[in-house]
């Protein structure tokens, strides 16, 4: 395993998340110290069970991108890290459910928090995190920003439920697959980069423009998630690899090699994804097949179309170091497919 | 079965929730309309999974409660409709979960959802309603309701994690037990009360009083439920007399009777609610030994003084038919048990 897929021309090789993290860092101490207190609960299994999967040495880039944008207008205040701690828990709650749904057993590298404490924990400690995450933006104050947080909750609960419907269904076309990590992944990226702007106290102009961003950047995050599932290094990956395929995910990788294939091809993806049935070497003939259509290079290319798009979408603003950082950590996030 | 227990004191038999429907009647067609708008989705399953569990006839207590003390105080505009919504699709998103935690096969007399939809879905369509559910508070713009209502939904899931981890724990002391359905149940009843005040523009001891008047009311509420489940008559309650019992919960019939057993009783609530281990014949033995120690009649007892309280909250306001339909609610829900 372990392919090396060559970079498209639109990822810069030595892009680094560095320059992003180093601007955040005081402030991000700031909404770890807030997303530790908010997990805080006499009911133990809260702050063990949060604390299991936060504490797991994610890469936290929501939170991030919300303090970055927020400071890149010069904002001084309280209110972002607060809003940035309710993204992350927003996202955390995602990620309970999510396991659940798909019945995940590895998650960050560790075990899945349903395995150790089971799916019915990990249900009401994810309702727990949505509650104080919205909570939390309730005491900011700002219905501005409530309104975009909780339209992207309903958005994403959409997505959820429509790709559960929708599931192991390998003939899903490339613009229903957008549909779905639109909704996903992108609107709560674009949610964690709009907030920063309305915080700041931000005009139309500013607003969308990061909303924009945040919503190619998060388009082009989940597809290098996707590709990385077939091509990653286990180490780095925090989850072993061909876990979506084992899991029957329909990812972009997959929508292409299907719609690329002969029959013989579709038949082995519907057996694999749609039916379930599994045998020893499958995963191995299915990364064979995607390299034959050229499917993981094909969609580092389109995560490299939409990084494109963020990148441009941050044009109207004028160059500082938080700009430069931002733009560095879309490359990053294109180049991890190495 | 059908054991008739006979009222305390402190029920009202004739009561009824007649005169509260009649006065919320209009406002209620509009919100059980903004209901079926909200849960409308391209996503077939969205409506579907929701429409089983809305239409199937709860009584809908809760925005009834919403309407009916925003009137009380002469407010003519609409977002009390919306927040009553909201509140609704929260109990809604509640019930979805708890179903799936608790394994339930029946809800409100038909098939639970997840029998139907399975598990994954009745968890995501419970987050797409919860999302709703906070979109439609934004909308109405009242950080003061925000605040009450998102307060809410994190206590709702803090004593839902806390039941969870103490669940099987037959000697759960009577505060315990109290401050599992404080959470659970008497929470939503207070910020549903509570947030009529807040939207009609009335101050701090109107909502005092109010939230002290739901939070009772809820209590006495799930106590008489508690009850229903060991007494009441299978037709009317819309779930199998003894579910409570099968899926090993600790209500407050359990708790008095386990206190006042000999060992040879605490041997049984042990074998069968701690360990699970049940035997033909196990729900006519746990009723008799709840009728020996008169645990169900001590339930309804204990229902009807926070009833006392609930109604006593209201003194402060001048009559009015919709105070005297609140009160009369108030009998009418610890009558329930006949």
């Amino acid at each position: 395993m372990g392919v090396v897929v060559p970079l498209g021309k639109k990822g810069q090789p030595g892009a680094s998340l560095e320059p992003l993290m180093r601007l955040v860092s005081a402030d991000m101490a700031r909404v770890n110290a807030l997303i530790l207190k908010r997990t805080g609960s006499d009911v133990k299994l809260i702050p063990e069970l949060a604390g299991h999967l936060i504490s797991s040495g994610g890469k936290r880039i929501r939170p991030m991108l919300t303090i970055a944008t927020a400071q890149m207008f010069g904002y001084h205040g309280e209110a972002h890290v607060a809003l940035a701690a309710s993204v992350e828990f927003m996202h955390t709650a995602t990620l309970l459910h999510d396991d659940v749904v798909d019945e995940s057993s590895m998650r960050r590298g560790k075990a899945a928090a349903r395995v150790v404490w089971g799916n019915e924990a990990s249900v009401l400690v994810g309702d727990f995190l949505l509650g104080q995450a919205f909570k939390m933006m309730v005491e900011v104050g700002s219905l501005a920003a409530l309104a975009v947080l909780s339209d992207a909750a309903a958005v994403i609960a959409e997505g959820e439920v429509w790709q559960l419907a929708a599931a192991k269904n390998v003939s899903t076309t490339e613009d229903q697959y957008l549909s779905v990590i639109r909704a996903k992944t992108a609107a709560l990226f674009s949610a964690a980069t709009e907030i920063g702007a309305i915080i700041a106290g931000h005009g139309t102009d500013e607003r969308a423009a990061l909303r924009s961003f945040g919503n190619n950047l998060g388009i082009a995050f989940q597809l290098i998630d996707d590709a990385l599932d077939y091509s990653g290094e286990e180490g780095k990956l925090g989850k072993a690899l061909g876990d979506d395929f084992r899991e029957g995910k329909i990812t972009l990788p997959v929508v292409l090699s299907y719609r690329r294939g002969n029959e013989t091809e579709r038949v082995f993806w519907r057996r694999t994804l749609q039916e379930g049935t599994l045998e020893d070497g499958d995963l191995d003939k299915a990364v064979a097949i995607m390299r034959r259509h050229r499917a993981i290079e094909d969609t580092v290319e389109r995560a490299g179309h939409y990084g494109a798009m963020a990148r441009d979408a941050l044009a109207i603003f004028p160059e500082s170091a938080h700009k430069a950082a931002l733009l560095e950590s879309v490359d990053f996030c294109i180049s991890r497919v190495s």
